[in-house]
C-alpha cells in the first residue's frame, strides 16, 4: 500500500471530486493493460470523481454501435462517474455529430500517435468542425504548428476548441496570444509536462519515458509555469500500459497517471507554485464550464496537505505497474474519496464496487449550471 | 530556337511587363544550375521584365554582408529589374529587419524543403513577425497546416502575411475562409500546380517531377481552379537544376518556369479559363501592390494570342535544360519585350546586356503608387 495510514500527519482539507477529461480506459480491445473497473479505481484512489474516457481504444468509438457497446461496458464496470468521447475519422463527420449529447466531447487526432484516429487532411477537420454543435466541446491532438492551424479553423468557424496536452513554449505562447485576442480556446496541461522534462528521460529509461507529446525542453517546460493563468485545465492523459510493453523495444507511447496527479499537484500547492483555487479551477470547475459536466451532489475529496510520501515504483490500481514519477518525494496525499454520499475510497481501500459510476451524460441537464465556491474546509 | 516566327498569325497584343516574384536565380553559390544573366534572359523572353530573386543561395542572404554581396552580383549581370529577398533564419530576428527597405520582402521557409533556412519553432516565426516592418511583405513556404498556422499568427499580430505556392485544396479553403473573415493574407499559385498534378509524374519521370509542394492531385489541382478569384498571384518558383542533377539517383526538387509561365498563362486565357484581366491582375498589379513594387516606364510585352506551338522538351535561355510542360500545345507566345524603353526580347533574341537590369528598391519611391488601367491594345 503506498498510503495506508497519514494519521501521523492532520492537516486533512476537503476538496470537490476531481474530473480528468483524458482518461485513456484501454476497454474495449486492449483490457490486459487497464479496464473501466481497474480505471475508476486508479481514479478514485488518486481523488478523481469524473472521467472522460478517449474513444482510441479497438474497436474505435467512431460510431453509434461502438459507443453502446463502449456504454453497456462502462456501465457493468465503472466505479466513479464517466462520459465517453467519440472520435473523428475521415468519414464519420455526416455522422458522428448525431452522438454530441451523449458524448463527452468529439475527439480529433490532428497528429500520429497510439491511434487509428489520425485526420491529416484540413478540408476534413473543416467538416467535423462544422457538423460538430457548436456548443458542444471539440477537444484535439495538435502539437505543434497544429496548434495553431486547429485555432485558426475554430476562430473563423465562429467556434470553440480545446487543445488536449499543451507542452510546449510555442504552443502554450499561441494559445496566450489567441485568448488575448479573444479566440474561444482552452487547453489542459499534464502532470507529466509540469513536472518532468527531457533531462528526465535518461532516469526514467528512453523507452519507457516515451510519451506523445514527448517531454520537452527545461525551457518548454518552464514556460507553462510561467503561463500557469493560461492553463485552463489539468488533466492526466492516463496511458496504461504494461511494464512489459515499455520495456520492449518499440514501446508504445503514454503513462499512468489517475493515481499521482493531485499528489503531484497538492506538492506544487504545497511548495506554493499553485494555489488551492488554482487547483479547484483547474481540475474541477473549468473541466465542468468547458465539458458542460453536471455537479456530483454530496462528493467530495478529503486530502492530508502535510503528509509526505515517495512516489513507489508502481501504483496500487492502475494495470499499469510502473510510474515515471517514481522516486520523488511529495507533500500532500488522498486521505478519503466521497462520491454521491458513499465513501468510494478510503486510506488505500476502494469500498464502491463495479456499477457503482454513473455516466454523467444520462442525468437530466439543470437547466443552468452551478459552480459553488469552495471555502476549503479544514476536516478535525 | 522555340518561336522564332509567328508572322504567320497576326493577333498581337500589348500587355505590360509581367513580375515574377518567385525565382531562384541559383547565383551565388550554384552558377552551374543559373546565374543571373542567364535566369533574366529567360525572364525576358517568357515575358517578365521583373524578378524577385529568393534567397536560398549559398551563401544565403541572411545578413547584409551577403546581401550586398548578391546585390553586387545581380548589379552587374542582371538583364531585367529585380529585387532580392532576405531570409529569416533562427537568429537573424533582430537584425535582419534592418534590410527592409531594401529588400523584396522577409522569405520564411516552415517546411523542409531545398534550404538550410527552415524555422521550425512558431515562437521564432513570431519574433520575425514582430520585427519585420508591418508595412513590408513576409513571404512563407508553408504547406498544408502550416499555412493555417502562419495565417493565424499573422492575424493575431495584425500583419500581412503572403502565402506562397498554394497547391493543395486545404491551403487553398482555409486562405479563403481568412480573407472572407477580413484576414489579411495574399497568396501565389505557380504554374506547374495550376496545369499538372499526380498523374502527370510518370510522363515527367518521378525524379525529374520533384517538386516543393508536390504535384497534388486532380481534386486539389480542380479547386485551385475553382477558387481562381482567392488567388492573388502567379508566380514561378523557377527552381532550376541541371538535366544531370534531375536524373539522379536523389534528384533534387524544382522546375525551371520562367520561359513556360506566360505561354501556359495565355493558352488558359485562350481556353477561356482566365480571362485578360485576370492576367494582368494576378501577374502584374498585384505583385506590385503586394510587394510595393514600382510602375516600370515604358515597359510593355507584345504576346501573339493566336500562335500555337507545342512546348519542346527544353528552352531556350535557363540554364536548365529540360521543362516538366515538354509537349504541352500552347496558344499564345512572347512576341516582343520592351523594357523602360528598350527592346529587351524580339522573336528569340535577347537585346540588352547584363547590367542592364535594375534594383527596383534602389528607385526613388513615389508618394502613391500608381495602379494603370490598361486597354488592351491590339498591334497592328
Ligand atoms: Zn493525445
Ligand atoms: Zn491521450
Ligand atoms: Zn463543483
Ligand atoms: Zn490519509
Ligand atoms: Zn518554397
Ligand atoms: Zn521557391
Ligand atoms: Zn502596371
Ligand atoms: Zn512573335
Amino acid at each position: 500500500k503506498t498510503h495506508t495510514d497519514c494519521m501521523t500527519s492532520r492537516n486533512i482539507v476537503k476538496l470537490p471530486g476531481f474530473i480528468d477529461v483524458h482518461v485513456h480506459v484501454r476497454e474495449p480491445g486492449a483490457t490486459y493493460k487497464e479496464d473501466f473497473e481497474t480505471c475508476t479505481a486508479a481514479a478514485l484512489a488518486g481523488g478523481v470523481t469524473m472521467i472522460c474516457a478517449m474513444p482510441n481504444t479497438n474497436p474505435s468509438i467512431v460510431d453509434r454501435t461502438a459507443f453502446d457497446y463502449a456504454s453497456t461496458l462502462a456501465r457493468v464496470s465503472a466505479r466513479c462517474d464517466y462520459a465517453l468521447y467519440v472520435g473523428a475519422s475521415s468519414t464519420n463527420y455526416d455522422t458522428i455529430c448525431e452522438l454530441a449529447p451523449q458524448a463527452a466531447a468529439l475527439k480529433m487526432y490532428l497528429n500520429e500517435t497510439f491511434t487509428t484516429l489520425l485526420l491529416e487532411d484540413m478540408t476534413i477537420w473543416q467538416k467535423h468542425f462544422q457538423s460538430w454543435p457548436k456548443k458542444m466541446p471539440v477537444c484535439t491532438h495538435a502539437e505543434r504548428e497544429k496548434t495553431a492551424a486547429v485555432i485558426l479553423m475554430a476562430s473563423l468557424l465562429d467556434r470553440p476548441v480545446h487543445i488536449c496536452h499543451v507542452a510546449r513554449k510555442e504552443e502554450i505562447l499561441i494559445i496566450k496570444a489567441a485568448k488575448e485576442r479573444g479566440v474561444k480556446v482552452t487547453c489542459e496541461v499534464c502532470p507529466h509536462h509540469l513536472f518532468l522534462n527531457s533531462n528526465d528521460i535518461d532516469k526514467i529509461g528512453k523507452g519507457r519515458a516515451k510519451v506523445c507529446p514527448v517531454l520537452c525542453s527545461p525551457e518548454d517546460q518552464a514556460e507553462l509555469w510561467r503561463n500557469i493563468s493560461i492553463i485552463d485545465v489539468f488533466a492526466t492523459d492516463h496511458a496504461p500500459h504494461t511494464v512489459e510493453e515499455k520495456n520492449s523495444e518499440n514501446p508504445p507511447p503514454g503513462y499512468p497517471g489517475l493515481e499521482t496527479i493531485l499528489p503531484l499537484l497538492l506538492n506544487a500547492v504545497h511548495q506554493g507554485r499553485l494555489t488551492i483555487e488554482d487547483l479547484i479551477n483547474k481540475f474541477h470547475r473549468n473541466p465542468r464550464k468547458i465539458f458542460n459536466l453536471p455537479e456530483q451532489p454530496n462528493t467530495y475529496v478529503e486530502v492530508d496537505l502535510d503528509y509526505e510520501w515517495v512516489i513507489p515504483t508502481s501504483m496500487e490500481f492502475s494495470k499499469s505497474k510502473w510510474t515515471p514519477f517514481a522516486g520523488m518525494k511529495v507533500c500532500g496525499a488522498i486521505h478519503r474519496v466521497t462520491l454521491r454520499g458513499e465513501i468510494a475510497y478510503v486510506e488505500g481501500q476502494i469500498l464502491v464496487p463495479p456499477g457503482f459510476g454513473q455516466n454523467v451524460r444520462e442525468w437530466p441537464m439543470p437547466k443552468k449550471q452551478t459552480f459553488q465556491t469552495y471555502s476549503i474546509e479544514k476536516v478535525e
